[in-house]
């Protein structure tokens, strides 16, 4: 082979010929086996129709690496090389992991704070709308999203795949021993497009909308669709595995065993090992996310304000993806109006969680975001963006909630803090005056109000704390309610605000390098 | 004894002179037997000092009665005497009742719907601000107050009562042992004006914010202090017992058993067996409404949502007493935003339950009106009489929650029926057409728009049903999502919109006596 040379975090492929008769997909076995120094990892191929074979590789560390390949054809077996890695191109930082328990970095160690949005199925749309789709994700505050290898038959997706994932028969039905090979092409495509743009792929592998046959797959139909899904597409950096969406509408034919199978399955093939997930349908039936082989909890739920009591119940990040969806469609989740949605956003992440969005305005064209991508039309987008810079420009280890079940106060009212960096959202609240959960030294800090809706940071100054009162507790004893806090703050008596308060940053600031 | 006549549900009141001398509040028993025909009810009598003993009682009941009092002391054992009870006044239902397991109504059979206000302490203000608050009420939209018998030492709240509910000694502490009669006599007869004023009076009979020694006092004191309160009060039809605010706060000093204790001196005392319940601080640690001994669940716990579930809980009536205060205090429970608290109304009445008010704005002069009472201020008010007009225009015999914890949809959109009559509430959900939970017949309905928050009520015509889109289920096999509906709605795609629909209505309609 050549010597070539791959970026770090790009991806090497080796394409090999080999036999085409026959079903390749169910019959051969083909992978390879890549060394850096001492350490190797085992890395599947796939065949991608007319009797071509690859093997696909993101390699992590730069250096030389080796690779032989391995398989029951012989003219697929003992072939060999090596390429150069070198350094990472600008911008690529390399996949998404989970960061301070909570959080998440890129491997490079940036941290990344995941803003995603739902396009359920918009690979699988017209190429002009897929063209659309990708224009406005330029522009637009996002850089996850959500999006199935399945096409979708749901209330406005009805229109056909633009490729089917699975071979079509005579009969109009699908053959699941026949993978639609210029459906995954496209599908990597995009997701490799994505990649160039900065967005993470949460790649959605069953879902339960279906007129094809892909819910009813056989378990060794499920599991071998799995690994050749991670087969081609485990070399994408922005790779993300979302088990399903909604999985517990599944379980009719895919019972709780066979989840953890799939994660199973995952894992043991996914060289690069990517976050895994899996989210659920009914708020009480999440999967147990506390199981080792889940990375991040996906959660769909709008009471947001659990957030930080999901931190604790799993002991791990939580991305609450489906919050409701902004939108005026007659379907109980796709109608919340979006000074909500912006309530939600900062709830959660002043809870030390993450959320993400989604759209679902009627359109006579049926072309709604949530599933097929397109424009946006939503008042929260642009919400949205803001608190992203925000957070962009103040989170540095993550946001950690302040006494997540124990305070009373801390149930109505979110607080949390990163280091020396503290935020405040009141939400729903309107005191002039608050004092919990401000610094309890009196040093030089910067304290910024800000308006999530319309979208201001003006700066306060340090005021009065608020009058306090002794209380009787324990058998006739008393003790005064202060805060603790140095100060406190005047506030305009209005809701949906927050406060940042931070150290008075002087000299040059660096911010994220995110999206 | 006269024949004396006294209205149905007004208190007939038997005065006796007796010892003086020591201490009669601890050493005297008096009371007497009141007879109905072969009816008996027992009725405790209580000391009012100078050597005055008092019977009080409310004859439920038209004709006849005969009491004769019991005492251990001679000169007020065996006095009898008869009066006659005459048809009630106008306006004057009788106590107020649990009515169709989760809801309530007057003796005399008319619905009571519960919108409650909270002035802790404002019978212990100065004498022209208790005027004041009793203006405000005339017209407010109330018709319960929640207030203490003891005064309160909170924040906003350090001023000495009126009266002191137990006498001053000479070192300035209180001798629980000594009622101050005048104390009592000024809290009942407040109670009676609010009587007079259609108002039921939601009496709170412990509370944690004390610096007098209240609550320590031991617990013979605690249950001596009760059946006194009980003697004095219970003849008053407007009466309700409420053993506790934030009892969960006092568990240090009173431990559960006595408060289940508490609950049964009542019982066996209140011979008009007037409603009891419970309130609690921590929205976890509510006390067991499931007990035979509450007659309705008190709530404090602003994720109202839950509001049905609340009812399956505990198969009682829900009054979310507590779901935050309207006001811009810096304390997290008294700074909600009025259109959140009217959503917040919406939200509980439209699953089946109950909701109250209160308002906490920073003043000056601490005449906050949650504590005090005074004037209100806030912009909840007037929309609570909105719904109060609209429900008790509308309800018969209470709203049932639809489908309360099966259905996904009534997780998010509140929905409700009395009889034909049907309440969707839509809250942050904003769609342009609806079906679910409208009439499955195409009947002649009236369907009025409501905006809550604007107060405006609007006609709609019929619409189309919603697009409905098959949905693969267990096994492979499909069902159409149809809602049921014979018809739809079109919405304008705003939130904090209410819908009722019911059958059109021709000629003159009744509502409500209420209030």
């Amino acid at each position: 082979m050549t010597n070539a040379t791959v970026a770090r975090w790009d991806i090497f492929e080796h394409t090999m010929q080999g036999p085409a008769e026959g079903n390749p997909y169910l019959d051969v076995t083909v992978g390879a086996v890549f060394r850096h120094g001492n350490r190797t990892l085992t890395v599947p191929g796939f065949y991608d129709g007319n009797g071509v074979y690859k093997v696909r590789f993101s390699p992590d560390t730069e250096g030389e690496w080796h690779f032989s390949t391995t398989s029951d054809v012989a003219a697929l077996d003992g072939a060999s090389g090596t390429f150069v890695c070198g350094p990472a191109r600008p911008g690529v930082r390399g996949p998404v992991r989970v960061h301070n328990q909570f959080h998440f970095a890129y491997e490079d160690g940036t941290v990344y704070l995941p803003f995603g949005t739902t396009c359920y199925a918009w690979t699988h749309q017209p190429l002009d709308l897929q063209e659309q789709t990708l224009e406005t994700l330029k522009t637009a505050p996002f850089n996850k999203v959500r999006m199935g290898v399945f096409p979708k038959d749901y209330i406005y997706n009805t229109n056909d795949p633009l490729h089917d994932v699975f071979e079509k028969k005579a009969d109009g039905t699908h053959d699941m021993d026949r993978p639609g090979f210029e459906a995954f092409r496209h599908f990597e495509n995009q997701v490799g497009t994505l990649a160039e743009m900065g967005i993470e792929a949460d790649i959605i592998i069953f879902h339960p909308y279906d007129r094809w046959g892909y819910c009813t797959m056989t378990e060794e139909q499920d599991n071998r669709y799995l690994r050749y899904l991670v087969a081609r597409l485990a070399a994408y950096r922005n790779v993300w595995w979302s088990l399903a969406n909604e999985y517990d509408f599944l379980l009719d034919t895919k019972p709780m065993e066979r989840w953890d199978t799939f994660f199973r399955i995952i894992e043991e093939n996914d060289p690069s090992q990517h976050l895994k997930s899996i989210h659920n349908g009914d708020p009480a039936k999440s999967y147990n996310h506390r199981r080792p082989w889940v990375d991040h909890c996906c959660i769909q739920n709008w009471e947001v304000k659990k957030t930080a009591e999901w931190r604790e119940e799993y002991g791990k990040p939580v991305i609450n993806d489906e919050p409701e969806y902004e939108g005026n469609v007659p379907k109980h989740w796709g109608n919340c109006e979006p000074h909500e949605l912006v309530n939600r956003y900062w709830i959660t992440m002043v809870r030390g969680g993450y959320i993400g969005h989604g759209e679902t305005f009627m359109r006579d064209d049926d072309v709604l975001w949530w599933a097929k991508g397109g424009t946006l039309e939503g008042q929260s987008v642009a919400r949205i963006a803001f608190i992203r810079e925000i957070m962009e420009d103040s989170i540095i280890d993550g946001l950690t909630p302040v006494s997540t079940t124990t305070s009373r106060v801390s149930r109505r009212v979110a607080m949390s803090t990163d280091g020396d960096t503290r935020f405040i959202y009141w939400s729903e609240h309107q005191p002039l005056q608050w004092d919990v959960g401000l610094p309890e030294d009196d040093g030089d800090y910067e304290i910024d109000l800000i308006d999530v809706w319309n979208m201001t940071v003006t700066p306060l100054p340090k005021g009065p704390n608020p009058r306090v009162h002794s209380q009787r507790i324990s058998g006739g004893g008393t003790v005064s309610n202060v805060s603790g806090a140095a100060f406190g703050v005047e506030l305009p008596g209005k809701p949906y605000l927050a406060l940042r308060v931070r150290p008075r940053r002087t000299g040059k600031e660096t911010g994220h390098g995110n999206g």
